[in-house]
């Protein structure tokens, strides 16, 4: 028997600057539409590592996680099939990519963000931004596990 | 291509009567030890609805979830590969399944608790027991969305 489980993805809502950093789609699903820098976790690897990981390739920042925002696991977040999302809240460090045909990086300013993004990527930001203002002075200062939910 | 990434379980520390519901293993691995109520989430069920339906089919008892508790996605966790669970923190409400050979729900003082757990429970249960403490009137009195780390 080969057990089966949704697919495991990790997205980062990084703040650089005291800005969103965002992706352009280059592919689909969603092509062209902007989204949080993520991914698919890989076997053998910690979901916070694989957010790292992803956060780095995607934007070219070092991320520190400063804390779990959620887990999203919707059956319908993704047309692909059914893939549970693990969000954390970091901080960027360094300078992000230059954009180039297949990748483009931008930071938004948390008021005037893309109306609409890939996946459920709004929900995702909508929901980081109510932590990120409850919990500023926390997020500005503390270096904490980001297993725990709590600063 | 098959994509394939960490199977996805959830648990749940369980508080029923001021006391935390324990299950003993009736399987390998880790047989005979307890471990916190869990299992592995099916394509198509949410993480909260497989935390409430797996928390029902090992202890009986309709299972408010109150609180995620965190991702724990260490490598060495589970000695059949690499899994990755969704912990949530939990109310029970009902009687707790009786004990049978193949079967054994115990309900334990949070100072009495056994001390090895089977998996990583015993670092699951210590967080959980820190949380517990630190939001107690928030998990006594709260119905929260439980997909929010944040009471």
């Amino acid at each position: 028997m080969v057990l089966r489980t949704p697919l495991l993805t990790v997205d980062v809502v990084i703040i650089h600057q005291e800005r969103i950093v965002l992706v352009r789609r280059a592919n689909p699903p969603f092509k062209g539409y902007y989204a949080l820098p993520g991914g698919f976790v890989e076997i053998g690897e910690r979901t916070e590592d694989a957010a790292r990981r992803e956060a780095r390739e995607e934007t070219g920042l070092d991320v520190e996680l400063v804390k779990l925002l959620g887990v999203y696991s919707d059956v319908d977040r993704d047309p692909r099939g059914h893939t549970v999302s693990i969000a954390y809240i970091g901080r960027g460090r360094g300078e992000p990519l230059a954009d180039t045909d297949a990748l483009s990086v931008k930071l938004f300013n948390p008021n005037e963000l893309p109306k609409k993004l890939a996946f459920d990527h709004e929900k995702i930001l909508k929901d980081a931004l109510r932590v990120i203002q409850h919990h500023k002075e926390e997020i500005n200062n503390a270096t904490i596990d980001a297993k725990a939910t709590d600063l």
